[in-house]
């Protein structure tokens, strides 16, 4: 193996954005971009690394000196969960870039919902001037963040300096100022506090389905918004879709933002679209930008060569 | 006059709002509403103190032991420019809840503009999955904040902490940490370095207008937006509603949103209504909470009457 291993690139992203992202990439590397029909049955011996999203099934098993896998997003349910895995470490995307904008989606859907911006659209499609009574203001809102992870934690600093309450849940507890926080033990204690239950949850088994009627029914009713309102940019494999129509149609849940879905993209024939109180946005919410994911994979390969540790890395017994 | 003068009460605001303020407000004075039938002919003279939204013409000169007037909002455009006024110090209304409200309105707007959320409602409309491309971060866009007061400098603040860059106009030089400050002089240097414009000022006879096609000109064109973005929540009479219409036909301006307007209730058969990159709210950016606005006339008698300066005294030459 030569000094700096080659790099095996398999990215189901939009393709004009890997090859800019390819150009200067990785520098004293030999690129192998397996979107190449050149690439195809080619002998893969020799590369360390693997940097995708969504791969083929197969790819793992042609890498016998495969040393690391890294994957192309901050979740890594699509390598965990789809395929038979080499046992090398897995080292998911961080990025100072992708937190902020998964906070600035965060931050722009609790206040659209909180200043009831939809309802004040259609007013201006019938060019209808009406102020919208009662009008909260953010300190009055409780937002409850599920997953305080990288993105969470950065979510729930933003939400605070806007001056929403907020209270947040993971697996461990976590301590943060200004922050009521609560562990597995304490989901229903934190619903029963949410007004906007924000959703940031990588999936796991243990996240499959999370967000159904069960869950829906435990947060607080009669809160300033008055209904509660679910948003979601973690997995849609968290969500029951079925659960958030019929939880929509009976007004346990009075508003939804949604950026992941179960099967992507979202099929014309879903309900989502056409709710009048529910926002769509295409899994666009923090999307991996190709060149700070190149950066970050080769500041890896080059802590490893130095005989560094490795950072990110998934555990695989977690799921995350 | 007895130790805690009666207070006259003449505000424009939605009544039932009012008259729940009113009650346990101003304890141990008379309250003198002039929304009362009987207090129409009422002899005014021993009220020292006049709360007031866009009150009746002759109010004040049925005042002769007029001492202080309170506006009912944070502007006083609606006093100075509209009335003869005695010479008694007017205090403009100031608070915590109306500044957050009004931070809460300029973030939506600039997130919501910076984030696409009008091109992914469209797309929702027709069921449509499409990541909308190129998608720039806050930090790629900068926002220009005209008026450096109390909503100006909070709102610079919060979008700020959103990731935005920010650089402030105000008529006296400001020192604001990590933003780029500009005077009166630097207006132009200012509009060159500005992607989304937010209007905050008072109307005053040197900003009557100050929104028109010859400033639109001057922003900064081929930003991350592309096309410059025009936010007002200050007051209607600073803008130019025909410009703001033909800057949006000619591409001059890439969106707006606008809580003001040059005539409120906007008329229904304004142009800008129907834009597609418009935003309208019917100047509900940061109404004033009454409750709120009695308690802070309150606390300024009090010191009055116990020989403190009066705070947030409005300068009658500068206009605001
Ligand atoms: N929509 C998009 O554009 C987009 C973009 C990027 C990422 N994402 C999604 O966002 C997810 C989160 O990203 P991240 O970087 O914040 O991940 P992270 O740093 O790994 O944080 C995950 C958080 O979830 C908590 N958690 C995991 N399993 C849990 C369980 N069973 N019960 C309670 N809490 C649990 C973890 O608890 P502990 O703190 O106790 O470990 C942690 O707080 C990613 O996995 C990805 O799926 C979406
Ligand atoms: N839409 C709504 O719901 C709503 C609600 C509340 C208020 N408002 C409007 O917002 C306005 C601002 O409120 P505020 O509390 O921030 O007022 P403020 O504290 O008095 O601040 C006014 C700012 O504007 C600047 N300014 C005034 N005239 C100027 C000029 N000719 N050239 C350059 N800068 C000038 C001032 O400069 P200096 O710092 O040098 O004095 C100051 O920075 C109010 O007057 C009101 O009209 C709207």
């Amino acid at each position: 193996m030569p000094d700096k291993s080659p790099v095996v690139i398999d990215l189901k992203f939009d393709r004009e954005s890997v090859v800019a992202g390819l150009k200067n990439a990785f520098p004293g590397r030999e690129i192998i971009d397996m979107a190449l029909p050149e690439n195809a049955g080619r002998d893969l011996s020799g590369s360390a690394y693997a940097v995708v999203w969504k791969p083929d099934p197969a790819l793992f098993s042609r890498m016998p000196d495969l040393k690391v896998i890294f994957s192309g997003g901050a979740g890594v349910d699509h390598i965990l969960t789809a395929y038979e895995l080499p046992d090398v470490p897995i080292v998911r995307f961080v990025d100072r870039s992708l937190t902020d904008r998964m906070s600035e989606w965060v931050v722009l859907q609790c206040l659209m919902h909180l200043r009831r911006s939809l309802a004040y659209a259609r007013q201006q499609k019938n060019h209808e001037w009406r102020e919208l009574d009662p009008q909260p203001e953010a300190c009055d809102v409780t937002v409850g963040v599920m997953g305080l992870g990288v993105l969470g934690q950065d979510a729930v600093r933003k939400l605070r300096v806007m001056g929403f309450e907020v209270v947040g849940w993971s697996r461990s507890m976590k301590s943060i100022e200004g922050v009521e926080t609560f562990d597995e033990a304490g989901l229903d204690a934190f619903l029963a506090r949410t007004d906007i239950l924000v959703g940031l949850l990588p999936l796991t088994e243990e996240t499959r389905g999370i967000y159904n009627t069960s869950l829906f029914a435990k947060l607080r009713q009669g809160g300033a918004l008055e209904k509660p309102v679910f948003l979601n940019a973690g997995r849609g494999g968290s969500q029951v879709e079925a659960d958030i129509v019929s939880a929509l149609a009976s007004g346990i849940l009075g508003a939804v933002s949604l950026d992941v879905f179960e099967k992507e993209p979202l099929a014309s024939e879903s309900p989502l679209w056409a709710f009048e109180n529910v926002i769509i946005t295409p899994h666009a919410a923090a999307s991996s930008d190709v060149r700070a994911l190149f950066r970050h994979a080769e500041r890896q390969m080059t802590r490893l060569e130095g005989g560094e540790a490795l950072q990110h890395v998934v555990d695989r017994v977690a799921g995350y």
